[in-house]
């Protein structure tokens, strides 16, 4: 069962909100949607916060396209593991995406054309007191929990330490504390692959009306293999050839540098789909904001002495065949948390779908961030903090 | 010890050479070195073959150029782990690449312009018949050993079951019986980079005296991170800032899209070399005939099958950290030919390199190729064949 049509919302914000960079931003935006119904106490705000190219529409068909199902409508929604029967769930688009919110797309008030290039570097942080503005206007002091998956795990995370008091839970799921090199060079090429686009014009593409589209396919491309698990490539794809049943012989080769393999096929229709909606100092801006978080790194590196500001319970769970951000990586989160002696659940899920499982319906998945709400749920039925 | 400076040799080839494409090349060139001497019944020959962006150029300083030192220097040379005391190293340029040997940026007869994207597709089994060729002009029968890793050890292994009489032993290093999806995945975002730069022009880049120099980077940078392990990357360069010491206070962030952390500034400079000295057409080729390799596929997958062919005895390694090929995929061959009867030694090295582990000085590693060498020339010593 899916929620009925939901109506994107927005919030204009007047005060500047300082960055992380030392710059500041006046007279912003930020899209949402809400699905549920908030209680009388206002004690069942659950924030979803987003990873790279999702957006505020978490759940449900939008008003706007009835062919557009939130990206975690498995998991919000009425009678789903987080149940918006229950919780007042909110999803918002991140300062700096595309989707609605202000970004490098948005008109720079200064210049009366799009930000582009001189939109502000955003951080996880940035992005964190943004959202605690929209608590503020939608009338929230404390979220019965915050969470997300991968970035949004990282939100999650910087808002455990950020507003201790304004979350009772904080659940993390497929993140890391950091970025790794490997995880950096990742990002770092993908970069490059639209820095280095000719039509990417330092930024300012949308002034030539053309989009660095080849720049935006390679990135994504490399992106889909992080996110994917090699088993689950091999067991989709292995060394299938596309159009094999059209071959003079099937399993002849073409000898050609187009398309031979199905797993080439789908990682350049991706990619190609991706070039279409996604805008490319978007995609510069998110992958530095996972670059650049490191909740540790002004506290000599000790992630416990950070988490240990938290208040909030924990719900930590990874993938065990995700090699982007693996579970060792979510091991690191959790052994700070308990130093620092905060309530920590962590479960590590047998998936084989790589970091794309936490999009994805795993039964035991689902099972435990089902029964990790029907605490939460009973405790807000309760009235609220038993911490 | 290094051996004096090397004179890179050339031969040319009349007949036409039959492609597995069904095309066929002729008056074509190999350019080749050798380092040590053929004892008198020319049993103590060992062929080197090579991986993606390396050479015929395998050990000692090239005559062209003093600082020019092989690219497995540490492996073959007196007194090395393949010693040129004892065996004939042959280091041979394959079809198709861009140090010498006919390929892309050679001329074309038919044309008078280089053959660019009208080079044939060339496949492992074509470079195996055109080092037999090679072979043949030289005077050699049969080898002590034909070696390589990585793409040289899929040439190793296609030597075994094409010319099974020709070879004695067989080494294969950190290589694989076939891509994985994920490996191909990882070759056609290269390519895509490669073949979208608006400076590749279908091949034809020579004609406009550019080079895809931002595909051929992009390219490599992917490559690179394929090459290293994630903790060997971590150990190298962790989440280290570019030029720390310069800044306000060490540790501040830049805020910027430009080089920021320590694996960027790697990243960079090995893609803009390379982008400097690599052909793309080559690139393409080279490649392409990784995703094609599968002597299997033609035996219903039955690698067993097939290494059934062979007479050599086998000397297959593989390294721990090594995600590429990682150690499954040697595993695969050593049972394959285990079960086919054959003679086979197998060493899983517990190196943190990944896979350019296969390139580097690892003493476990280097005792192991010694050991099987030493064993080898004990067996040209005693009058060859004792199979």
């Amino acid at each position: 069962m899916t929620a009925s049509a939901v109506e994107p919302q927005r919030i204009r914000f007047d005060a500047p909100l300082a960055l992380s960079s030392g710059a500041s931003i006046s007279d912003y935006e930020l899209v949402y949607e809400t699905y549920g119904e908030p209680n009388a106490d206002g004690s069942n705000a659950v924030l979803v916060c987003h990873a790279l190219n999702a957006s505020h529409h978490v759940a449900g068909v939008s008003s706007l396209d009835p062919d557009d199902i939130g990206w975690w409508d498995n998991m919000v929604g009425p009678g789903k593991p987080v149940d918006t029967r229950r919780f007042f769930v909110i999803g918002v688009n991140n300062l700096g995406s595309c989707f609605g919110s202000t970004g490098p797309m948005s008109i720079n008030p200064a210049t009366g054309k799009p930000y582009g290039p001189d939109f502000p570097v955003v951080t996880v942080e940035d992005w964190v007191h943004s959202q605690a503005r929209l608590a503020d206007r939608l009338g929230i002091d404390r979220f019965a929990a915050v969470m997300g998956g991968s970035l949004g795990g990282m939100q999650a995370l910087a808002w455990s330490t950020l507003y201790p008091e304004r979350l009772r839970h904080c659940v993390a799921i497929a993140s890391a504390p950091r970025l790794s090199a490997q995880n950096i060079a990742f990002n770092e090429v993908a970069r490059r692959a639209i820095l280095t686009d000719p039509e990417f014009h330092g930024g300012r593409f949308y002034d030539h009306g053309v989009v660095p589209s080849r720049g935006l396919q390679v990135a994504r491309m490399i992106g889909h293999i992080t996110y994917l698990s090699d088993d689950s490539m091999a067991e989709k794809f292995g060394r299938a050839l596309r159009d094999n049943a059209e071959r003079a012989q099937p399993g002849d080769y073409r000898f050609t540098f187009d398309v031979e393999f199905e797993i080439e096929s789908y990682l350049r229709y991706q990619g190609e789909k991706f070039a279409r909606y996604f805008d490319a100092n978007t995609y510069l801006l998110i992958t530095r904001a996972l670059d650049y978080f490191d909740p540790a790194r002004h506290a000599g590196g000790d992630l416990s002495q950070v988490l240990g500001k938290a208040h909030a319970a924990f719900l930590i769970a990874s993938f065990t065949t995700d090699w982007r951000f693996a579970p060792e990586r979510s091991r690191e989160i959790v052994q700070a948390l308990l130093k620092a002696g905060r309530r920590v659940s962590y479960a590590e899920i047998n998936a084989p779908h790589g970091h794309d499982a936490f999009l994805l319906e795993d039964p035991q998945y689902h099972a435990i961030i089902r029964s990790y709400f029907e605490r939460i749920a009973a405790e807000c039925a309760a009235g609220g903090d038993r911490e």
